[in-house]
């Protein structure tokens, strides 16, 4: 590994929290799922996901109101309005908020909005964006490059640590392969290598990865159980008529049913996964 | 996917049962451990490591006596003398014993001594080899090729079953990519792919997946998450002194607790992990 | 193929040709050729690459001075002093001159000072970068992503032009792939596939493919048997004192070689590889 | 590199050179070309590829009468009857075949008919069958693996030559990747790598690698311009109607076309690419 001064763990038990809220933070003994749609529709989509979400032990919405498309010619995301829609959400409903930044422009903007801001993989080594997300004074969710090596990774993180933001988590989302039948090979060894490496928090995004939604929980599971600190995971109120990636996302139902399920195995590698447990209390006494 | 006539899976309960030996199974609900050296080196190598893993719930033996290498000068297996010593292992232990064959001339000779024919990955492709196994009498554990896709990999098995023998399991052990930082990438959404498209038991090889001892056990527990029929795991009593794959082998210390942690993992996703179950029975029940 | 509008070749005989200069087109019969250091390290350096490369068959010259690094601890490039060391062996020596842009806000300064805006694999996918490309005004060469698709790599281009700016030119640079003897895999099928499909010009690095200077050569003479427009090669006045990517340079007499060596194959293939040829006249004229 | 003695060049000059027949010798000056179909379909149709091939600067010929599929249903080939239409066309036309063995039972039987023996890329580490091709008594065609590295490879051919026979001709013919468009990604690196790293001769096969007959072409001529001792292409009489890798192959016509435009590339490299030159002796002397 090159020179990961500020990323590299120091001692096994070394593990950094990454508060999202008051009540939401990554990385402690608690497993954190965050849920949402692809893309930021309007606003009854977001009461509907927000709304059945919220009930369940899921602790941060996701949905992308700047999104980075393959083609030019593709919805390229909301914008402002998407943001005022996230927000009203996060404000009924108490959940902390993620969605994506593109540019250094897009930062200060969504950072009035957003609880956490999100680079995803086709910008991990945007370096200047990472070097701006330095002063972004909020938590950064970086996703792996689509195939960026876990060294690259790691230092991209080192980028944004570097120039002054402590507060990183690294989102694994599957890698580029020859195989066509998953969107992308999910690299669970990478996510248990990350933890091993670095003390920053490491979630998994099964959605990315799978890219068809019947192999999306039982994956979501295997993350929990190889000691993922949390899961990124897309869903829509219909998926179907999703207007990105309408293959991936889970029903609210199906998203709901598959949280559940997790809770058991976050037990069997001695962490748990539930709601309201004064998460930032107990997290930080966990370290 | 291709014309998977006989691999393909019929209705959602559609799942094979392989029968190892009269207690062990593979395809059930009860989860399957395959454990042993990457070489069989000599007589006390493996009674050591069959007497450890006879009281854990640990099913079956593995271990190499004729090897896939590399360079024509490392060392290519005991090759009969190992199968002695292997059959020894197992009548003492009551373990069924998988080893691997190269070519069509070794499947008779492995076939008297060991209950089930590995083929490695190299030889997945290797189709006048499928067709032989096809013959062999014995139950066939089927390696993914280094970059095989799914198609492939099913296809694989489809030429063993067109040619006559219906008891293959299907084995992930990592696929190549571009990182090098683990040996190769396991691909457990190939894993929950396999469970869907075919009937066939599917198990994980962590080990030579993750190439570093510190990231098998994390590997074994998503394995078991995501609903692998099994494992093959690699031990060795003193792992730094195998004389293959050195650095991927567990102490069978860990080997054993390894086994044990995953356990409430099995239960967590509705299965069982135990030694002695009267496995037969109760699997074929299940179905 | 998706939606490449504007990227698409409409007929077997549609080429863009995209002016560097009065005097350097590239996408005509010419082969161009574009020579210089991984980093602008200072006037000397410059001064020594642009007066050996100016009396040979060698069009326009490269030089980082934004540099995208893989450790935020490595030298990050000279900057403005970088552009300014550049437009002095620009006016010099009547060579157009091309170099890196990391930002959006790079982009106004960096235009003034060069012929051609670089956007690094890195960047190929950030699409704000490239949206504001479309009004820089300078003609912008595009490298492929680490592992950009074929497609993707097209709508990348089609970003550019959508936003404005129709003088693009792309460029293979090699892809990820798992070996390791090559630093990348240079795909020439991509050169050739993009030449069928688009009117761009297309442009080939061999030298961050190869990764190793004693491999370059070949690989540029293949790129041009193949069709490409142009080369873009690394090289140093004393490669192994490079600041970066010292293992692939070539020494200036290797380059100035090489490049004689290469113009009977683009004879071969109907082209012509010459410095003065009144680029402009003959090259319009061709199409 | 591991341990590759036998394989391994011991200085710039120094290259074996495999004789096909006492006219054809491969891996001397002049650069050869093997033709034909994927599969030898009946007499006719090899009847009209020889008599085509024949007049033209092409060496040898190829094709499959065992055939690796990936389906157990897709059509195995001709078998016997194959081979001998392929020697009826090689006594007539006098030129050297080249056909694939998939089994070290098909050694002996295909030595009898054909001039050089093919091992397919997926039985590239079928490490019995490299052992058994030691004692074939014929010329060696190793063809890289979907995605064998450099070293793999180089260790492979090893094999065949530490078990007794020294005529192996290596084949660069695609590896497998992310993208789509190309069936496989042909690594011309790879052949200027082997080419300094062996001392044997390196041939490619653009018509796998590139999976469409409009891209071989221009790969055939890159791989000439960077090294290559010889080229292998698929051509059909009826492309369209081939019974597999009918996309790929190129008319007869085409074909002939390609193989002149070649000769000039081969110059501008120092080779030559003729029909009749008394090729041993001209070769001989080369070295």
């Amino acid at each position: 590994m090159l020179d990961a001064r500020l990323v590299k763990k120091s001692h096994p038990e070394h593990h950094t929290i990454v508060q999202l809220s008051n009540q939401v933070a990554i990385g402690g003994s608690n497993v954190i799922v965050i849920g949402g749609p692809c893309t930021v529709e309007n606003a009854a989509q977001m009461e509907q996901v927000a709304s059945q979400l919220a009930v369940a032990p899921i602790h941060a919405l996701r949905g992308g109101v700047y999104k980075p498309r393959t083609s030019p010619y593709s919805f390229q995301g909301m914008g402002v309005e998407g943001l005022q829609i996230l927000a009203e959400a996060r404000s009924r409903y108490g959940m902390p908020v993620v969605t994506e930044v593109m540019s250094i422009a897009q930062i200060e903007l969504v950072a009035t909005y957003a609880d956490m801001l999100q680079i995803g993989s086709r910008n991990m080594q945007n370096f200047e964006l990472l070097k701006a997300l330095g002063q972004a004074g909020k938590p950064v969710l970086l996703k792996r490059g689509l195939s960026a090596t876990i060294e690259e990774f790691v230092m991209a993180a080192e980028y944004i640590m570097a120039h002054g933001n402590p507060s990183v988590v690294l989102c694994e989302r599957g890698i580029r392969s020859f195989d066509t039948y998953t969107r992308n090979v999910l690299d669970l060894g990478a996510v248990v290598a990350l933890r091993q490496l670095t003390h920053l928090p490491v979630i998994v995004d099964p959605s990315h990865a799978a890219g068809k939604r019947e192999l999306v929980a039982d994956l979501a599971r295997a993350a929990v159980a190889c000691g993922a600190d949390g899961l990124i995971i897309e869903c829509h109120p219909e998926p179907d008529k999703s207007v990105s990636d309408a293959r991936q996302a889970l029903s609210l139902e199906a998203m709901v049913a598959l949280v559940h399920s997790l809770e058991p195995i976050a037990r069997a590698v001695g962490r748990t996964l539930t709601k309201d447990q004064g998460a930032k209390t107990k997290q930080l006494a966990a370290v």
